[in-house]
């Protein structure tokens, strides 16, 4: 049974370890990971039926992918597949203050940029879904990326589903510009709007008015983009960085109605990719959980987007204990 | 020479590194420890003369425990060896802020916990030797374990020998209230008991009267344990989890007329496992060593539990003069 | 869709890297793996829908083992799962000439050794399948686990099945007589036996009349099977011990009317765990996509076979691509 | 002081450890390697001056492939560089007898294959230079680096360069026929072919008359393909693939006069990317050496190849020394 | 196009990795690096010419050595080779508070230990060249090489060469006496002194008037360098140990007129060696690069210095655009 | 109770994985070993007590050889330790046919090899045994170390101990004729001496008469050896290197009356270092056990040495059921 329907790529991660620069690396790690995927994967986790719909080359890399998503319990039923295509990769380098930690991609015509629109099922992978999620990075991937973005959220709105849209601009994937002329025309069928105050502003040119630090700053920006897009919900993920290791962590939902609000996370960074897909699947997972308890929703999403940077890999392998006993209040003593 | 007997059980550590979840591992570091093992390896370490008793089975997982030991210099004549038992496994999975680290223990029916009283010919194990330390998990290993421990801390009084009890609670072995029952009798034969307030509240139902942080609060709670059972000595450990990584460490120790105190150590930890038993041994090295010097003892006890977790796996490889340059304050400095 | 059902346990295998002996390992490789399991895995590779029941702790060890069985597409909807259990683990040693590998148990009260008979929904769980498979291992786990193998293959009779049973037996589990009165009441429910000259020898008493290299041996053996047990197919496979790092491998097959036989593989071996479990698999491969064609069967079982030994792991990752460059005769240049 | 010039691709090469599929592989070991850049290491190492041409991207990666180059002293100063670019990568996937090893490139699109004819100064490249080498798979690069292998033989010879080419086909990049259109055109500007018979077949259609395993074949397709080109020296080079880490290896060179060879190299393979390039590399060295010396190259080609394959990774990183006691006949006894 | 010279030695650097004690050291991570090769790699990979002279054994280890260097792009053509010598070996014990780092020397007896003057070709060595750099390690390391540093930086002045010395005293290595009698009259040829205010004292008796933490101080030990040596330029760094992996950075130089001072760097520590030599090359590449402006060099020193913390091993492999972005005030946000 | 003495250096070897060549090493994998170390490791996993008497720096790599050969049971309480010496160490390069392997020895002037005469207390460290053991490699080690050896071989006689000399020619230690010369003088101290043809050869000048493939050969060496020593026993070991990772091993013994031989082992080489020892310590252990039956003793010393190669390090981890396992022809079959 499935619940929860996102679509978009996931590639290779590969990392050097022991904080090494890529150009001095003489091994890799190897992980599989990308923003739609790691929202199924979680959610599947916290018992959720979660589907992730992309296309894969048919080869040992996009296999690996496949097995990875599969491994976590996601139904991988209507991937496709592709005889000549590639699989995405993604070289990360770690850093540490005060050098911040850098993505270098290698996905430029890979499988997954070449989904076009009219390839999918869409009725079929919606059937007896209840939500849709989608990110920024799938529309930026290709022209025809985008249009097949637009033609899934179309057809979810169509079959009954809540949406949700990451924002989650990439600069080394498209321009300030182009976002924005490609992603507000999509905005009309997204009822969960989740961005940072950060991306928000490079590509809808919306701005808090306040100070960086200052909280009432969220809180205008998700009113503005309220205001603009008539979604139903806007969350606001907000990141301090401390250092490249310490961040605080917290996030913010409107509703048009009333803000909702959490405590701040202190986090020792294990891995921060996918921090924001964790708050996705959170906040879906509390949604749907509790039939629309916003308030729960974002506690659910804001704790697992906390344990999501304590997790090395992009998938975050948090069970729904381990959400629960933070968010009761259980200390950092080992447990035994 | 033997200085000092301990006896309990030793297990194979298994933990993923890179701070990889269990469930998601594929490799596993392997380490060796056990509380009074660990006390036994520090205090040969330090140049005392030390025996470890317990069983083992005769298999290689049984004798690479067995020859962990004696690598360190402790002295191995009197461990039982079991045909078809098993060797103890844990499971340790780190965790970062704000996830906790976990233990998974897999060691029932493990041959440690298949001893029993009569086994063991105490009379030769405790010749010339000044002191017998065991922990409350050997207690909880089983009912035959806790006999054991009777009959053992009663021939070392016997054999006029200062005994140790580290109360160690472990809720994963047994419940707070069979804890209580077992080990209510057997502190009669205690000399120094070493606990923290947490286990002491939880096995003894004894708390202090103030606030977790207020330092009273641990003179109280010493008062009432020495007021209770008339120990010689008792040892409050003080750990603080700023987060995950990194911890305060202190000691207080009373003696029926005054407190002893130390500095509180700021630890960058590498691996926490054994803090508690190294302050142990710091405390029967500086007792020892000095002819019943507590302020030293505490001091000692209270630097080499500070430096054990900065050394991977459960034994603290730490050497004298690594204690006296920390007692010294000689400072962060690379040395060279 | 589920094509094949297996029923068994499997483990946890940890082995030290570099031909270390257990005993100064210092880290352990993990692994997935157990005789049933295996074969789910390489069918589901192969394409056809399998199926693995057994029964696992809910902890990560056990969702390790469960996660690992999805990733290779194996449906994994009907495992039990227990509160408190344990999974079984493994610990393999690699030898070289002339030391053998060594495998030490430890599954001693697993989780799959406390399945027992009433627990499972047979006619769920054989809805639409053609074939069961189960191994001695199974058997050999516990009296009710013997119990419990008896009601599958008399469940999986009733509803239509073929049902395969490899013999696999395991000294260090059970006597050659306790083996011996516990399966020969099986045999009555098997459709295929597959077998080893040596095991069949030491369960069955059955010996061929030749000596061990004479191929006429093993025809011996298979018909003396068939005569007393009534099979319908009878597959004898064969290891040849060159070297423990080179193998020659080869299978028999009697049905009754003649004998199907195929060429020797010579192999360099990366993993010999599963190699028997792999022919298996083929087998039913081989039988089942072709509508009984037992040739075809034999040398789809050989030769996944064959392959299964340059795979790390239980696990047999193979292709259907992988076999049927194999059968063509593609010879051993690099493909690039 | 440059004596050889090569012109050509690298790669990074990722392969998993331990003998793992791809599709397992969860870490990577790196290595740089590409047929002209590996004979210009074994040059440089020889203690001729070597330079590498390329085209690399302006990121880590193309650094990395840089630095790695300079590391054996290649000189690099004509590196051209991309700002957008990447750098070609090719997975291997190590097997073992039955299964072969795997080579999956993912090099569409990379730097190298941008090349094209004008972008290089050949005159400042050639100066002083004695001999210039590129092998068939830079032709197959593109079509624009078909062009500049032609551009670039010409220019060689215009300089007085002596010119080899190493036929080198690789079915994934271009099929027979395109790669014999292309190639046969260049053939005019070559002195030295180097080739392997099923290589020759494959483009050029020629075959010998004889068995495989027959020697008097390899003299054969060396007389014709000197017959059809006029090259003044064709190169053969003989793998016997006994399994997949055994080889046996030899070489044969026709002058158009005689026929030299050289004893047969058993190898015990480490690694056997490159041993092509080593011969290449051995009989540039031995030629140049000794002012034409042809016995004398095919015997330090020969034994050069034959090293290759105990050194990991593409470069072969023997010195003089180490060629010398092989040609020596010193034993296989350990040097201490 | 030589730019900058330096001198020294070069080691291997051998760490056990895992923070794991030396003593229980099963692996090392092996690293090559020596003060002055740290200031001629990071030189070279910001774009300047550099040459590092040395002495060198003619076996793999010292081998290892030159090609790091050259992999970086340094020039090692000057480097002497000796038939029977060693490679100096240092191993690094990597602490954790309250345990600070330790270094083992194994370097007694290297080749670079019998450097000697009469051996190098200084004026061919500095041809073209803008600056020489060496340290006060070089002179410490025999009564032949404190003879050496002499002449070389006599020879440095007399080809126009700017002199820098980094003082850098190595209490393992030679008394505070010695180094104070052996360095003193050295100090007449160097233009620019890089210390730190305990070097200085310890080596000059020199102290500033003040508190440790106060700023003050350090500007009066400037200055008594100043007046007593009368150098054109004195660098101090300032390092605070936090903990063992968090450190603060900072610079102040001073010229005789002004100082200059910069932002104080907040470092979460990847690898510490080579800190103090990454400003040495930054301040030389800032006035170089120029023509002589102070403030930028103190600042490209100080960034330069504080990325070299981050990088594992003793080279610093920053590039030109980390350290800009660094200067920019370019944040912690991960770059993607 | 101690039965064995031997005196000799041991080393830190540290070896590259992945048959990585020094020169590209990265990481060193780090074991402990000495001939007479080996020795006495092997002797006491069999059950003899052993004493290995030794000198070592007071550092940690000094402290890990101690404890390794602690770990393994060996008494190291005579060892005498140097306050500011060095370990030796050695480097290992493995090769693959063609290519040997190579020792890189790094040894000078360390602790080992400034032991004299006169530093140690024989009569106490010989008290109570029956056998002592030195290798050749001793006395190369230094002029005072060959004084040492003739002192400890004389003690050893004088306190009624059975001694033992592995001639064990290292000619990167000494030369031919100082090898002669120094240790001719000791042989008639000798009881017992090992020693393989070529080492005779290349110290004694002594040869057998027929072809090196010609068992007789070695009976000739055995006989001229006692002719000319007059020793109680002369063991020969044959090695042939098929290739550099399968040797073919043996051993042949006379006592002046018979010759005492036993079957060939084919061997796959995990590690071949002390595979030499291995075969004295089998034949120590042989003599020992059974009170002087040769036979027995060369069959347990030729398995024993075959075992050696099966394991990784120096030290030879068999155990007594090991060997007799070997010793009763059980075959390569994976024990389970």
């Amino acid at each position: 049974m499935i619940d929860v329907v996102t679509l978009g790529e996931a590639m290779i991660r590969l990392s050097p370890p022991d904080f090494k620069r890529l150009e001095q690396a003489d091994h890799f790690h190897a992980f599989v990971g990308g923003g739609e995927l790691n929202v199924a994967v979680a959610l599947s986790r916290l018992g959720l039926g979660s589907r992730w719909v992309s296309k894969l080359p048919e080869n040992p890399l996009g296999k690996m992918i496949r097995n990875k998503a599969r491994e976590q319990g996601v139904d991988t039923d209507y991937i496709l597949w592709e005889d000549k295509g590639r699989a995405g990769i993604y070289f990360m380098e770690y850093g540490a203050s005060p050098r911040p930690s850098v993505v270098l991609y290698d996905r430029a015509g890979s499988s997954a940029s070449q989904m076009k629109k009219g390839e999918f099922q869409w009725e079929k992978i919606f059937r007896g879904a209840r939500w849709f999620h989608v990110s920024g990075i799938t529309a930026a991937l290709s022209k025809s990326c985008a249009e097949l973005t637009l033609e899934a959220l179309k057809m979810a709105r169509g079959c009954g589903l809540i949406t949700s849209y990451d924002l989650n601009y990439r600069s080394k994937l498209w321009s300030e510009d182009t976002a924005q002329k490609t992603q507000e025309p999509l905005m009309e069928y997204v009822d969960v709007l989740i961005s940072t105050e950060e991306d928000t502003q490079r590509v809808f040119k919306i701005k808090g008015g306040g100070t960086k630090v200052d909280k009432e700053n969220y809180r205008i920006v998700a009113k503005k983009l309220m205001d603009r897009f008539h979604f139903k919900i806007v969350c606001i993920t907000l990141r301090e960085n401390m250092t490249v290791w310490k961040n605080n962590w917290n996030a913010l939902v409107y509703d048009g109605k009333r803000y909702y609000t959490d405590k701040q996370y202190r986090i020792e960074i294990v891995d921060r990719i996918g921090g924001g897909d964790s708050f996705s699947a959170g906040f879906i997972y509390g949604y749907l959980s509790t039939d629309g308890d916003i308030q729960y929703a974002v506690k659910f999403g804001n704790a697992l987007a906390a344990l999501a940077h304590s997790i090395p890999g992009d998938f975050n392998l948090s069970t729904k204990e381990d959400v629960e006993r933070l968010l009761k209040g259980e200390g950092l003593r080992i447990k035994r």
